[in-house]
Order: C-alpha cells, then sequence, then structure tokens
C-alpha cells in the first residue's frame, strides 16, 4: 500500500518532513504548496515533486492525495485542519494547533467528524533520551513519580518579527515542555504557577514577551514540576529533563557531536551541546514522521493527538493568565484527561 | 596566640566540631556541656577536654573560654547566644538561629553590643563544588546570573519526633538551600512561591509538614530560581545546584566515593552519591570551623554570619505563609542587605 | 552528473552500501552481481536494481558502470580489483585488499597503471569520535604525539568457520587499528610486538587463532603505541582510542544510544555502547560512501587509499610473526610512506 | 595498647608519615633522625618529638621504640633493615626496598629471621579507586580477568639530580605500576617487554633514562596486560586504570578537585586532575599507616609485604633488561608468588 502525500507550506520544517517523507518506501510526496513558489522550483524537481501550487486547496481538492502535512503559519492551522478533514484528508499538523483554545476545539471537533488521523508535531516525544525516559517511569523503575524539571534553552532567540506574532514564549516553546510534561508524567497538569523575566534581550521586553522562566507544576496524580526555559543559552540548546520518584530518578542528559575529551594544561573540556533543533531533533523529526505514516497505514492510534495539542495550549494559556496576575492558575480536569493520558 | 573553646550540646554534630578543632594546633577544646554527660565520659577523656558539664553557664562563666559552638536544640540557640555575648564569647552556631524572626534578630543585637563574632553553622558554603561555583560567579565566568536551580534531597526523613519539633521542612532542610541561593547569586531574595505536598511518607503529613517540595524564588537583582526537595531520594543524598547566566552555566555535581565505573552486559554503572551530609561534607565541615577560628584569630569578618542566618529564617518562614496561601510572597529589603550579600 | 554503480557481493556490508548509495541524489545502483541471488530478487526489486546476475563480469562488462563497490569474500578481492581496474572502473574495496602483501601490491599496481581510483573501506576513519581526535591532533592541540591507546573489543566472536578464513585476528580485526594507528598519528609504524591469548574460547586457540591480543607499537616519529583486542567484551561493542602529546591528550569514547543516567538504590547506571559496528558504525558507512563518490565526481584523492590497506596489512602480517617468534619485528619505511600518510 | 614510633629520614614523605601518625590515638612519635636537623626545629617542637637526631642508631638503640619508619634515601633502606630487624623494630620501608634484588632478598631474611613485620610503601594500593577495582575483580564481578591497563604519568619529570640516582624510570616511577599489576590482577607476572622513548625532555636521555614507556606483561595466570608512563602530561597527574574480564570491565578514573562543569560559547570544561601525589594520594597515605599500625598492634599480615616489594623490582629489572635488549623478558615464578599474592 502506498499513501500520497501532500505538503502545505514548504518552510524550513515543511522543507525537512519532505525529506524525510522522501526515505520512507510507502510514501510519494506529489505536492507541495507554499505562498512563495518561485525559489522551490528546483529544490522540488530534485525531489520528484508533481505538483507545486500557491493554493493549499489544489492539494485538499486532489483525490489523490491521502494526508496533508500543515506547516504553515500558526494562525492558518485551524481553519486548514477543519478545511482538510472536511475533504477527508489525514493530518499532520505542526505545533501548536492555533493561539486560541476555542479555535483548536473546533478544529478537533471536524476531525472527530471526519474520522481523519490527526497527529500534532511534537517532535521531542521522539527523542531517543525522552522516550527512554518515559519508559522507565511506565515500567515503574523509578517508582511513582514525584517531581519532573525540564530545562529548555534555546541558543538564541528568534527575530522580533517571529516573536510579535508567535503568540509568546509560552506558547511558542515552552508548548514543547507543557507537553513533554504530560507525556512523561502520565498525568494531567491542574495548576501553574509562572515566573517570567525579561534577561536576555530588552527588545523581546519591548515586544510584550519575556526570554527566561521558571514555571512550577502541579499534576492530578499530586506530583510536582519544574519547567525553566531561556531564550539564550551561550552555549547551544540545552534540552534536559529528569524525573524522580520513590525508587530513584532518570535524567536526560543533552546530545553531543562527538564524545572526545580534551584534557590540556588549561583544561578538560568536552564538546557543547548540538546547536539546535535541527541537529539534536534529527532523528526525532524522522521517528514522527514513520510513526504518522504507520498510524495511518495501519489505521492505529497516533501517538501525539490533537487533544495533546489542546491541552499544552490549555497549559500554556494558564502560565500566560499566571504571570499576567502574579498568581497560581487552576486547570480543569477535561473528562477525557486522565484516560487519553496514559 | 590560642584559643580556648567551649562546646554547648554534645551530640552527633557537637562531636564532631570537637574532632575538627582538635586538629587545629591554636585550639584547646576545654570545656564541653551537655544535658546527659553520663555517657560521654570516656569520649572526653580520650580527647583531653578538661571540664564536662551539664550546666552551659560553668562554660560562660569561665574567664579562660575565649570561644563557645552551640549545638544545643535549636529552641535554646537565642537564649544562650545573647548569654554568651554577654560574658563577651565568640559564638560559632548552628543553624537556625531561631524558629522565630524576632528572636532571631533580638540575639543578634545582643551580638552586636557585644561586639563578638558570630558564625552560623551554614557548612555547605564551604563545600568545594558549590564554593567553586561561587568563585565562577562572582569572576563573571557565567557573565549575569540569570536563573539558579537548587536539588536537595535527603536520603531518608528523619524521625516523627523532630519532624515535629524541627520548625517544618523549610526552616530544617531547605533553609540550607535558601542560605546557598543568596551565597551563589549575590542577591537577596525578593518574592518566594511554595508548592509543598507529601510523597513520601503520609505520617509526615500527619505530623503538619511536608516532603516534597518545588519552591519558585525571585532575586533582587531580577533573576529567577528554584529550589526542589525531598526527604528521601533512593539512590542517596542528592546536592547539586546550577547557575545559568548570559555568557553560560555552571554546574554542581554530587561528590562519590570513587570513580570507578563497571561494565556488565547488564549495566554500566557508576558509584551512588556518598550517603548523607556526613560524608559529603566531612571537608566543609572542617573548612567552616577554621574559617571561624581565622576569623577570630585574626580579628576578620565571619564567612557566614548572623544576618545571613536571619535572612535565610525569613525567606523560611515566606515558603511557609506561601504554602498555607498558596499565593507568592513577598519579602521586604532590609537595608543592610545587598551591601552585606556582596 | 551521475555515476552509475555496480556492487559485487551483496552479503550484509554489500546491502547497507546499496541504500547508503541510494540515499545520494547524483547516484544509480544500477546492477547487484552475487554468488547466490535467488533470495536477493524482492530486496533488489524494492531498490529498482536493473541488473541482477550471479557473474560479476557483467558488471565489469558494463560499459554504463563508472563503479564498483567490492564486497565479496577477501581471496576474490584482488582479482577483481585487478579486473575492475582494467576495465576502467573506479574501485571501492572491503577490507582488507587481500591476505598476502604481494597480492595486494601487484592489485595495487593494476590501479596504478589504469589510473582508477581505488578506495579502501576503513570506515572507522570517518566516525565522528575518531575523525575529531585526528583533527586535534593535525591541529596541535595535543602538541607532539607521544603515546597512542587503542582499545578494540567485539561484543561476541565471529563463527568458527568464519575464523578459519578469516586470515586471523590481526589480519581480519586489528587491522582496523593497525589503520586507525597510521591515521591517528600520522606515521608509520617501524616496530611491532604482538602478545596473544585464547581467554574468550578455546575453540579459537583450536581453529589456530587467539581471542586476546596486546600489541605494542613504534611509530617512524619516535612515538609509541598500544592496542588492546578482545573478540567478546560482555558489554557490547568497545571502540576507544587515546592519544597523549606534550602539550595534553585527547580521548574518544563509545557511543551509546541515549545520555539516560538511572539512579536507584542498587546503583546509578548508564546505557551500554551501542551494540555492534552496524550501530556504531552507520553514520560511518555513509559518510565513507559519499566521500568515495565525492572523490570520483570532483576527481580528489580518496580519503583511504590502496597504498593505506597496503600498510595495514604489513603491520597485520608483523604482528603475525611476533606472535609466532615471540619476538619484535620491524618494518621497513617504503620510500611512499611519511609522505603519503600526512 | 600504645605503639612508639621512630622516624628515619624527615624528607617530604618522612615528615607526611608524622603528621598521619599523629591522628592515630594510640600513636606517639617519639623520635626523628634525619642526616640535617638543622632546620627541623621548629617543625619537631610543634609535634612534640621528643629524640631529633642525626643519627638513626639512636632510634634502634631505644628500646622504647616499638616501630621505625625508614623514609630514607633507598640506597640506605636494605641495610637499615637489617639493622632494625636485628633490634627487634616493626619496619614501614618506602619503596622500593633497594635498587638491587639481592640487596632485597638479603634484607628479607633478616626480616624473616627477626619476625618482625615489614610494610612496603606502596601507597596506591589504598587508593579508594584502585582498592575498589581490586575488590570487584575479587569479588568476580568482571569474572576471569582477561587484560589489564594501566595509565600512570606524573605532572612533571624529577630534577635530573634526582632521576640520576634514581634507579630509573622503572625502578623508581614504574615500580608503583608493577606492585599494582600484581595487586589487581591477583597474579605474578611471568613476561615482561618494554618500549621506552625519550619524548618529554632531551637532558632525561643524556642522562641515560627514558622519560615515556610501554611495557606489555604476561601474567601466570594467562592474562595479559600493559602499563603506560609519561613523565609529563601537561594536564597534570594521570592515574587511571582498566581491568577486562569475560564478564566485564571496571576502570578507575581521576580525581578531580571539585564536580563543577563550566558551559560558555567556548567549550564545556571540567577540572583537571588533581595535581600531583600528595593531592591524590593524601587520603591513602592516611590509609597505610593505619593499615600498618593496626597489623602491628593486633599481629596481623600487613597489606603489602617485603616479598611484593622484591617482586616489584624484579619486574622492574626484567623491564630494563628488554629495553637493553629489546626482547621480552621472562621471569621465574618463585614457590611463594602465587600463594603470597592471592
Amino acid at each position: 500500500m502506498r499513501l500520497n502525500v501532500g505538503i502545505i507550506g514548504a518552510g524550513r520544517i515543511g522543507k525537512i518532513h519532505v525529506d524525510n517523507l522522501r526515505a520512507i518506501p510507502q510514501i510519494r510526496v506529489k505536492s507541495v504548496s507554499d505562498v512563495a513558489i518561485g525559489s522551490l522550483q528546483e529544490w522540488a524537481n530534485e525531489r520528484q515533486i508533481e505538483v507545486l501550487t500557491t493554493n493549499y486547496s489544489d492539494i485538499l481538492n486532489d483525490t489523490e492525495i491521502d494526508a496533508v502535512f500543515i506547516c504553515s503559519p500558526t494562525n492558518t492551522h485551524s481553519r486548514i485542519i477543519k478545511e482538510a478533514a472536511l475533504a477527508g484528508k489525514h493530518i499532520f499538523c505542526e505545533k501548536p494547533v492555533s493561539f486560541a483554545v476555542e479555535d483548536t476545539k473546533s478544529a478537533l471537533q471536524a476531525v472527530e467528524q471526519a474520522g481523519v488521523k490527526l497527529q500534532v508535531g511534537f517532535n521531542r516525544r521522539f527523542d531517543a533520551n525522552f522516550l527512554k525516559v518515559r519508559q522507565l517511569v511506565q515500567e515503574g523503575i523509578i517508582g511513582t513519580p514525584h517531581t519532573l524539571r525540564i530545562t529548555s534553552r534555546d541558543p538564541e532567540p528568534p527575530s522580533l518579527e517571529y516573536i510579535q506574532s508567535s503568540g509568546g514564549l509560552f506558547m511558542d516553546m515552552t508548548i514543547h515542555d507543557f507537553d513533554m510534561a504530560r507525556y512523561i508524567m502520565g498525568s494531567e497538569v491542574v495548576e501553574v504557577f509562572a515566573n517570567g523575566a525579561v534577561l536576555v534581550d530588552p527588545l523581546i521586553g519591548d515586544a510584550g514577551d519575556i526570554d527566561t522562566a521558571i514555571i512550577s507544576l502541579k499534576f492530578a496524580n499530586g506530583a510536582l514540576g519544574v519547567i525553566e526555559n531561556s531564550r539564550r543559552a551561550a552555549y547551544g540548546y540545552d534540552q534536559r529533563l529528569e524525573v524522580f520518584g520513590d525508587k530513584g530518578a532518570a535524567k536526560a542528559d543533552n546530545n553531543r557531536a562527538t564524545t572526545v575529551e580534551v584534557s590540556t594544561s588549561a583544561h578538560v573540556t568536552k564538546e557543547k551541546p548540538l546547536y539546535f533543533f535541527l541537529e539534536r531533533y534529527t532523528q526525532a523529526y524522522i521517528d514522527e514522521v514513520n510513526q504518522f505514516v504507520r498510524a495511518v497505514l495501519e489505521n492505529q492510534q497516533v501517538c501525539c493527538s490533537g487533544f495533546d495539542g489542546l491541552q499544552a495550549e490549555r497549559i500554556a494559556q494558564a502560565a500566560k493568565k499566571s504571570l499576567e496576575t502574579g498568581a497560581p492558575v487552576q486547570l480543569q480536569l477535561n473528562e477525557k484527561s486522565e484516560a487519553a493520558i496514559k
């Protein structure tokens, strides 16, 4: 069986998905849409892409297309999800699903009604380090989880333009960590308290955002958690976590380009962490796409559902509200919550 | 020049101070007082201690005594400090100075009026790992500090009797971390938000305390921090910290008994952390006593003053209040604060 | 420009090369020959391979073929190299080139006369860890190299049948380390002293081979070296090296599946090394093939020449002689040697 | 019970033993002899040493003295051992016992006839790391040992004067490693092949010695080993070992002043190894003296006997001969050997 795929939005991440999809024998990347296709012709030719269009409806209207990857700007996601669902396409959508919980909910409703698959691009769930920690937790190796700590620092902030349209640190960057928190702990977040600061660049503050945050979490199972974020780590992309339980602890460290250690009269050095997400999550991007393809071909559950996307957004909004009010913010447990998260 | 020292309270920590003092050439440990001296006779003889008494006033009234170490229960500290100050003795006092900020303040006042030295036993300041991180921060190696993370987990909880009289987790255990936070960051804590839980042992909850905590901090210099505590880590005493700044990060890991790594078909293992504070801070206990002796003999400032003790207590009280109210608690900056902390 | 490639011998390594070649845009894997093609039909179809033959001459006689990969048994290498050179094909040949230095020399002569490229499959040269150490040495970071230590242990021995036809430990397994020694040190080996033992499996001894070895080396530049081999490490594939010079040392450690560390009451564990060469050298196999393709397409020097293959074999033979005689064995410097190795 | 001790030779190591002995309650360091006592008066007074003499016979003739520490130059060791044994004193002697196997043998004979204890100062046996590896081997955790690797590099060479009278690298420096090899493997060395070079300082070569060595070993139990030495490691004192067996491997790494790791835009650094033997083996020096005192007081076997000293010297001599002849040198198994080593 073969799957025909269309890509909506051929920016950096869309292009990565194309190459990862092409390496899968059962996949044919037939179509790509983008607002600016002028510079994409050669790239598309080299990859035997048959349809290159500025209008994503060309993809949705193509009855040969089985699945679409939505890699366009966030403010277009929920609309395209609804249209794609209506057209009966399976959907892989980059995170976040939308900037507004209500938008996300209505998109998920459309997906549910259409009975198509929807996977949200929380690529870090596929990172070998984090996956291993999750497995250790699920196997009970560290016992009942008591606390979780996530460190997530970018090597440098995005452009101010991007920041202004990103939905803010919590919605753009921490959303990955909110999803990771649920994924590792296997429990919903029920309270958020956020401290934020502008320490990296005052222009980020001028743009109405923060660049540094420490966010305290309470989980439905009684455990506690904390997420630490910075928009700029001088030494590179810092992606670690540690979960502590009554039988022990498991921690995931950064990946490095080599294992080489150098000792001189000045110091003993090892490699810095891999620079950024493209280097750190190369394999995770491959694995998430493989997982989606398998879920569609074998009619299995996706690893990272629309509901997961929704819950992460809800936590992000709570964090935002906590930052604004200076007080902790409670989250209601959805009836699906604890069942869905396991 | 020689210093004659008396020890008030010969429990576990009092005895350790005696042995560490005896190894210093300029020191004569002349007297020891304890409520129960029956079992101490042989111990005292082996150490050439001349006076063994149940009445600590015998020590304060001995004009030959230059300095006293107060290692009695916390609820006696402030009273003995005042009496010792009045008697003109230099004072080393175990932490905390008292359970009530007002008590501590009045003790400090007595010390100030008497013009004697007072060092508070925040032994962790002398740990080589943490000292090194502090130096790196002060030398600007990691730039302006943005965030601080302290992990502090005991290998097992104290007895329930101890917990009931300990002043609670924040006053008994986290107080070390509150002091460490000020010490590393070189800035006062101005806001505390505490999450706590009873996850280790429900009897601790029945005793009115918590055993697990994540505490968010804001510093006067704008930086953020977080402290993570547990009363029981299955793998031993876990004492780490990491400070992150605009030029990089420095982290201190646990100490282990050996560097040996073993690889078998089952796994690759290294040593667990040293079991508890007596193993981990053996050298720190030696160094803090040496520092106090030097401060007295050479009339220098102590490394860890009564004011430091007071500030840690104030943060502990704020944390307690935050836990009770579920809201962040602000701390007023004392006029001495930022000057004193540098 | 496009390169048409034929594969001679489609065993495990031949198949890996096919998949790695297919991922390169400029490459068309047109033909595969193998003595047993019955079971290869489906595999070949899935990969759009046009010619599947039992007769490798079909590939050499195909004028469309630009380059061949020789992945057949070692005892066929030199003959096929000569024929392929005569046919004007560029050649990638698995190590070793042959079991006899004279055979290798005559094959290299044919290659030289034909003016084709020949790259020998010392894949470890492309491992990121070892490559990094080589660069550090070449950049002078560790100063003048004084000593080199290579640890090379397999997770389990090959079959006895394989051992009997392998040419022995030095020719089959250590040959990679002999090449690595030259590669890292940038100098020829001029003396070998080999200690060997049968400690893993007496049947290996019955087959006339050893399974454990420590080999002392002297280099032309005056440095010393040592290689340690075992056919079976209980914990997996152990591939490390350390070079020590007057300004410091650089060491390359094993790769592991994840960075996860687990602490329990029993122990602190991390992952074992990746199991074997297919896992450890996945990327190195990709990189060596890319390098060969680039060398052919851009008419550049190969990274790992026939001369490198010859020198490694000469050291292996010297080691064998040392083991037999119990005495160190000298190697004459070839006039090409020191020039070629840089 | 109390032990009266005399120290013969109050150089650097003699003074260290004095301080370590004084910390043991049962010990009275009564007498010290040295050829130059002029500068030692104050040092001796501070330590309540009663007898300070230029004539070590004053110590041997003092009937109150129970045990002596021989810390004088190596060429005086065997003579003083004999005289001390004749005087009925227990003996702690620095390594090596002598420069000539025959001298050592005659000294050991005197000790045996007198029935006194003799411990040789192989302090590294007491290092926590190496001790742990030995225990792991003895407990069978790594199975039957197959290979041993010892890395032993000094941070800087001794003075040329010292080198000229030291007996050469193997007798002065590697002798510790020869002893360690026997200690870890629990088996005698039966063959030595030594490669040596002058790479650190040509003046060391002019003085007739080498400064770099790789020494291959065969053990009586069939295992293989290798020792790597350098007189100068730019990054400090490098003292590691790894033993590999059929069930796994155990390795001991260097000790460092702190666990602190610093990440900046330039690199990730950790501490260099502790600078030299006084820092690395501080605790081992304390432990070896405690062990000797216990052996005398409780009439137990010493951990490190005269026979151990003799065997290490025999290996050193064999290594020297191997270096001179360029061939491996066999060592006869003494009848005591395998029994004694367990």
